[in-house]
């Protein structure tokens, strides 16, 4: 693992002035990595970081070793500024850590339990859909809740429109079409959404809680967990808004886990 | 100096989890040393980072040697966790910097030209108020503009209501009243105005541009620069929207110019 100190004066650090990515990484090779690496470049230019060759990541994946890993690789503004004011030029900055890493399989088959936090996102168009330093809001909405049993939190952003998990997305089917949260004012575009979205139709809505609640089936997903279908889904005080009967055949999440590899592992 | 480097794991870097004072030090002493740490402290709580025992940093101001400086503190989470959830306990991680500091006298006197800009700061009152790391909103403004005639740039929220400036909070006067937009949805509550309004008498009021431009003087206040009265307001493209004849006599400049001690320095 590459030495990963950073001084006091980063800008990932002292403002959230920068990108990441986690990256599943199976046998050295990569999952999604064109993916990874287009949201990545996204972000570099959204927050106008200094142009950065990403070729130098290629050969990451393969320092990975034997088995399941996740590379999270961070790219930062780089040292320095007058306060909020980048410095110029700016040297951009990168650290990468590598984790072994386990799916929770028995949730792909039995499903999840959800709640809806309380916290609403603020919207910021400027910042919607890439994958920036500056998470406090998922933070302190996965601080709402301390039971295993909840796997995850629904976020509505500050006019109550629905728009991602914590660190998920989400992605239903309603009158037989799949449909997704608009992410242009908040969220994260999630590049197993982005791999999905490449070979069947998923409508992105902007819409209430109450369109969720009439959906026929509803999944979270993201690139490293794969598709959790959700089972039950929970207010903020814990009363029970809907639950779903699991189908026993999952062609979404089917599809979900062959972009991972995961269907091959584990005869989903 | 204390050794500055953090580890890529800590969670300051990963989300913006945690909070930071810049604090003003003339000859080892600290300005509005209370009120730093009142603002820290509740941001601690806020975020509800691990409780830490404040009296540690009683003595960084001395180490600050003579003349003016900034001493800079951070308090971060600490390291780890599953993604966004906090690792329980946390350990939290503080780090601070020392540096020289002359403020731009000429400011005080002259006045300063600020600019609208065009990001809308997101709503999250859960966020409020508190100086925490995930700033990426204020770096996306600052760069908006890089004519080193404009001191500083205004900001509003999605709906259009005055917040503050990129790194100053905003005072008017308006019929002999003083006036400061409300920060209970965005924006830092910063330590300057808080001493300020333990002494005048400062109306909070949520409003927009035009309330501004209505008014008989305003100024941009920090606990570093102290306050600069504003000559010139410009939109984002550049078209003057108002112009402000400063007075001979500032009373309201020379309050905050006390509280920081610049008064006595300067013959303010």
């Amino acid at each position: 693992m590459r030495d990963t100190a950073l001084p006091m004066d980063d800008r990932g650090l002292a403002y959230g002035d920068g990108v990441f990515e986690t990256i599943l990484v199976r046998d050295g090779r990569p999952l999604l990595w064109k993916l990874h690496m287009a949201r990545l470049q996204a972000g570099i230019e959204r927050l106008a970081l200094p142009r950065l060759d990403l070729a130098a990541f290629e050969a990451l994946p393969a320092q990975c070793g034997p088995g399941l890993k996740v590379l999270k690789l961070i790219v930062t503004r780089g040292s320095g500024g007058r306060g909020y004011r980048p410095p110029e030029p700016a040297e951009p900055r990168w650290r990468w850590t590598i984790s072994a890493f386990q799916p929770i399989a028995e949730r792909w088959f039995e499903g999840v339990n959800v709640r809806c936090c309380e916290l609403r996102l603020g919207r910021q168009p400027r910042l919607a859909g890439i994958k920036h330093l500056a998470r406090l809001e998922n933070v302190l909405a996965r601080q709402e809740w301390q039971d295993d049993a909840i796997a995850e939190g629904l976020l509505l952003d500050s006019e109550d429109c629905l728009v991602e998990a914590t660190a998920m997305n989400l992605v239903w089917r309603r009158e037989g079409r799949l449909e997704t949260p608009l992410l242009d004012r908040c969220g994260v575009d999630g590049t197993l959404l982005s791999a999905l979205e490449a070979i069947v139709d998923i409508d992105r809505v902007r819409v209430g809680i109450d369109t969720l609640l009439a959906a026929d089936a509803a999944w979270l997903i993201n690139s490293v967990q794969g598709a959790w279908p959700i089972r039950r889904l929970d207010d903020s005080a814990g009363n029970c808004l809907r639950q779903w009967r699991l189908a026993t055949s999952d062609t979404f999440r089917q599809a979900a886990h062959e972009q991972l590899g995961y269907s091959l592992n584990l005869g989903d």
